[in-house]
């Protein structure tokens, strides 16, 4: 065992006079974080030793060796019996430090040709391709839960709000379906964004390449990358994938956020439109009649940890020079947390939405108050030739109106709306009524229950 | 003209019993900075007339009319004869007020069907798909003019740095690629963002969709949109779009600003790499002899500008009820600063590509300066059998006493070099030139000049 | 006139060997933002004159020359008469090429001492404390209105939520006292921030001091600057206050929104809390019904913008060399735009208080819904000697059946009650009134409308 | 022990019907990293309880079960025997329920007058109130070291730099001292956080107060709070403390970056003016000649996490409706770490400091370099009688003479001097040499050694 790869209380190698301190030593330590690569270092290492053996830079024999001691670490690993050294700094050279205990020389050969700036970024990589793949299973999920639900309420009707303000009569469903869109987008963001995660930096070396005639194509196909980075200083200084990640965790975080902002208000008694099942929420240590909407809430809290950690590693790449610096170290604890934070999230939110119940008839009370009729009104003028500006003046005077007497438009007598305009006859009253309102809207998009329906055997055909 | 269309001096609408103050009127009107919006608007409000003309929703007459007082105001515009007026809070308003001033009838009969709400969408998603069709030029001239730079310095020999401690030999055209291919992933994600902004929201109108017989994918197909957005609600409350392009503006610039960042260092007189033609740079008020690097600099500073906008505009969406709220007009400003920031640095910097004199024999003089060919001494080893951990620390002592005796490696003797390992023998100096380094990292995405020239080759037939 | 000081499109200076490009020079000009530093620019270069004036550094007649060529200015920029050049840069320049046109020589004498770099550092300081100064006072005008607010409610009684969901009783004037609280803490982080903007970086030159006899203290007393800075590359580089600044900013914007959207949720109809002046609403253009809070609404979107502006300047600031770069000069447009933000914002506030109106019926309803006094009935029980968490599960027993009824705690007869807890009696149904509720929390911070009167005084005592 | 108190998998409290599910229990759950406040909170309870004691609230003998059972609870945990359970959620319910089960009924009447929503407020601040003084005491360290080492070199010249050029020599002792301003208005804004941390929240109880005769002035006096909180409903719903804190790391952060930055630099070997000791670099696994500066790469990079977190705070913040949602939760995280970064990132500067070694040579050669003295001949000629402006333009001529020459400004002759200047006569020499041109930079703030030796003095008096 050289020094470098003892223990760092001893000096880092021959090249150095005296030992990093223990406050350093804990400071620069990333092994505690990134011991989750290890799966992914290993992975990435047996695809190195294997291209090696091919190409004839190592013996076949210990190409076999290290594939022995890698598997003997995988199950340590797994049995929660590895020991993880801080004075090893990092989960690479822990693994090759234990490889090289079991196995020997093999061991001390397999860095040949990689540095670890490049079996670092090949590591995120993959573990960056995995959790996006498992993001793409939940939103795939959660999209299915919330077409569920649109279905369940295709024809429910509520108030469709524009600056919290009553505008027009809409659909339970429809609403529902705008967060289907919203996921969905999603959905191609991360999946442009794992086209750009899936190239190969292995390869790069320290930063130029090596001098060894590695064969790169074949450890890209044995990984599964979809292609190699052209470029040795750029594959080991490359974080834009961690950053282009983070934003569209940032947009997920935000549509979970406007979601949840709806949930809580629409859980709020004076709104009082769904109740979210018991196992969703928890009580108050004081106020023994409380039952809060906790996931959503907190839901809504952790957008801005996701957006923080955008912004960490946006300043974090700001002006470093090429190629690697040791600022990139602080790529992987925000990078981490927002794996988990939008991997959990997903999950939850799947769940809870088939827990929540719709009160009906709450919504539609809610329908009947703020006049949401009005714009058919002018509609209903216009198709009877009045130009749509003197149709909105109109009826802007009828609720002016209906405002003073604290009616609805529908309150009115037809002499009464006659005074608004002559144009107004017996059939006003159809396009008053909220079914009338929202059948009315039936194009592609549109919130007629029909059209629900279409948007929603859309995407299941979408999802498959 | 109905009270909606004048002045906002007078009550909103019949709706209101006092008119806007002054103070609110300022605050909220926004049509000083969306006024840029004007073509998107007229383009958008012709093809909206034109199928509510096919559809028979408005006379042929009325949409004869609107083309006619469009074309108008449009010459007006580009003659800077239009009045913009505070008082009608908006580009949109400001428009249809003319319009009618113009033809009257046909020009209040134009909102038939639509609201602010899709129309504002469509006018942005318009202007966007303009401005990234802009920006993917511009990044295109950029990448050709640093491929022009990294050709004439194929084989021009400079340090490559980590930690900025001197690495290995590289070639000052690998290392103009390194941006190339990051230049190259910007306009990938450009791309993908543009396929998200080219779907039409009109036919949403205030949230629900509209009464009318409109025909969606007729206006989208007049307008180039490739799809229609498939639910009212998201279409007026997305604005997923304009953050996806601030992120990938974001990694733009933080690609400009490490590029920045290393031209001024390169430009400092102790490293002394290159030279910054006079007229991208400025002098003192107080000291005469002074050259700055000013483009390169403020390019950087303006990295925090565009970071800020995506944050301001994740913080503006963080929460949002369904469906559109007045917080949504501070989209525009951000987005339209973002646009002209990054247009105006990729330009400015394809130009000042051309301008950048290298000076190679101060970037030799550094290469022979840090042991660079460290590396490539202890692969010879390995190629002599020694397992690469061994044979790092070999070269770490070999290291250490040349730091000891301020000389390089190739200052030892064969002898002495013979000290670290019996397995060095006299064809060790070939490995120890600067030249048979870089040759040596001959694979794709190394060093090699040769694979320097096949990269170029590669980059320029993607860009056609 | 010395090149310098001629247009740009010229070369910089005898030092360089072409001009500036066009591009170039509007990318890097800033006087069409800086010129609001004019005034700034004015009153420092008056003070640093009549300092080398005093020291013997110019004669007098210098001294008198500037004053009267300065006054000229001053008038012409105020008749918006001075002519702005993007070929002169900056304000600072601008304005010394005017005065040498003005008064000659003694013009050309004025830079003695001094940069650009301490000059700018010292314009925006100025401008930093007046801005500083009125957003003091604006959030005095706007604490008054709030205190004015709350006295006239100080025994309406609202339910306090937590989660959205129905807590305690509290009265409207506790809950504006709220906002009192908070609009007081952003005064104190003003002026905390004001005794760091307000010292003197004139006399630092470029970032090193100067070779002439200056006295920075006296400048500092001309000033009213209370120190000055202690160490010249800190003095020209620092631009903590203006992060400071935008960090306080955002933290008034922050309550701001929190307000903001506390507005537009009581003015949602099925809440109905408050009504909002048609004053500070607008319509829709196309429902004829609506009346949308605008003015919160857009206050809360805004609160983007200021985190945006926070996090540009310290991405701008990150990893800075000393001492000035031209980084640096992407420090102004942020701080304007907050600036103007914040004063806005604030007025408007101001006002707009003042055009709440409540809606004590819609309040009252809404409190009886809830259970808002189970926490009373549970401190009930522990008066009677039950342990709290014990008190806590018998009332939350009684709220599960009241929950089932679809009834109110008070609707439960006393026998019924006592199935809950044998040591209920008569006197209980005093506690579980609104009035009584309220009326309890009599502490230094509760919600008892007498605590609210003594608070409302206390800070009307504080503000003077 | 109640359903509230016991496991979460039985449901929250008896108004709840289901439990918790696992995933919502983690997700919602804070005990694993809340219980860094148990300190704080175990400390909040006595005051709590020794005031409700002295008001007789809870009995004298409760009072001296609960202090019985809190130092078994603190010894507990101290010796890491403490069992943390993730069904009890947080850290309070968590020692709640373990002082229950030591000391029975006096345990369930502690919560008597209070609530989680005020315990927490008052458990954070008093972490704060802690973790404020520690980085008061590290900056004071590290302002300490560093005018140490700018004491030993009060005389060593380097050039100073503006835009990476060199401007003029300084010493490098004021350069450090300009850190030591920065890291003392670090000081001076963590101070003035401190006092608005340290205000006492509790007796806010859930939001409104409580019906219990409680003194919060008593609580507060005794945890040595200033004051207590004016306001019941921002007392609990109040985090500006965090996010205050959080700038002002923000601050502390960027001026660690900016050291960092000019660290790595001037270690580079091109640059060549400091080493760093071993023990805070560390090697490379490929290239054995390195030796990097971890310690200002990984510091620089960690600028990054503290934006972010800053960001995230505010985020979290931004639009929240009065008073306590579970959002707050959110803000333990972010603080903590930011806590932890800056605490441990000013310890190892601290000690860093003291292991720079510093090349006056190198720095000595570089000040050569580049015209440093240019702005001393400009003002020589001012003192001859030239207007500023005519000087700067005929320096710039002859710096221009000489980079065409490649030769220094002393390296003219006088008679080749004169060319540029009539005025130049023999004792130019002297204002040429870098030592004359540091000490004629002698006033406040100035680099002359005189200068900085004093600015010492001053700090060293300050820090006492």
């Amino acid at each position: 065992m050289t020094a470098q790869l003892s223990k760092k209380s001893e000096a880092w190698s021959a090249r150095f006079s005296e030992p990093v301190s223990d406050l350093v030593k804990r400071y620069t330590a990333s092994v505690f974080f990134d011991k989750r690569l290890a799966d992914a270092d290993i992975q990435g290492s047996l695809a190195h030793a294997e291209m090696l053996a091919h190409q004839g830079i190592i013996p076949a024999q210990d190409h076999a060796d290290i594939q022995r001691g890698m598997a003997q670490i995988q199950s340590e690993i797994a049995a929660g019996k590895f020991e993880w050294l801080l004075d090893l700094e990092d989960v690479h050279l822990n693994i090759e430090k234990r490889l090289t205990e079991l196995v020997g020389d093999a061991g001390k050969r397999l860095h040949t040709g990689r540095s670890r700036n490049d079996q670092v970024a090949t590591d995120i990589r993959l573990y960056m391709r995995a959790a996006i793949d498992d993001i793409l299973g939940l939103l795939r999920e959660l999209r299915l839960a919330l077409v569920d639900l649109a279905e369940q309420h295709a024809d429910t009707i509520l108030p469709g709000f524009t600056h919290m303000q009553v505008a027009q009569p809409i659909t339970f469903g429809h609403h529902m379906l705008a967060y289907v869109e919203m996921f969905g987008r999603d959905a191609e963001r991360m999946a442009d964004c794992r086209r750009r995660v899936n190239r190969l930096p292995l390869g790069a070396a320290a930063l130029a390449g090596t001098t060894f005639p590695i064969d790169r194509e074949r450890v890209a196909r044995t990984l599964g990358f979809e292609d190699v980075c052209h470029n040795s200083l750029d594959a080991v200084s490359d974080r834009d994938f961690a950053i282009e990640f983070c934003a569209a965790a940032a947009l997920v975080m935000t549509h979970v956020s406007r979601m949840s902002e709806e949930l809580v208000i629409w859980m709020s008694p004076r709104v009082g439109f769904i109740d979210i099942a018991d196992r969703f929420c928890t009580g108050s240590s004081i106020m023994p009649q409380k039952k809060n909407p906790d996931v959503p809430e907190l839901a809504r809290g952790k957008t801005g940890r996701v957006n923080g950690h955008l912004i960490g590693l946006l300043t974090l790449m700001k002006g470093q020079p090429l190629a690697y610096n040791k600022d990139n170290q602080e790529d992987k604890e925000p990078l981490f947390d927002t794996v988990d934070t939008v991997t959990d999230t997903l999950r939850i939110f799947a769940d809870m939405a088939r827990g929540i119940s719709v009160k009906p008839e709450s919504m539609r009370a809610a329908a009947l108050q703020g006049y949401a009729t009005a714009t058919d009104l002018a509609d209903y003028l216009v198709k009877k030739g009045l130009p749509f500006r003197d149709a909105h003046e109109a009826v802007a005077h009828a609720v002016r109106t209906c405002v003073d007497r604290q009616c609805d438009l529908s309150d009115l007598s037809l002499g009464e709306l006659k005074v608004f305009s002559a144009l107004i006859d017996a059939d006003v009253f159809d396009v008053l009524t909220l079914e009338g309102s929202v059948a009315a809207r039936n194009h592609v998009g549109g919130t007629a229950p029909q059209q629900v329906r279409a948007a929603i055997a859309r995407v299941r055909a979408l999802l498959g």
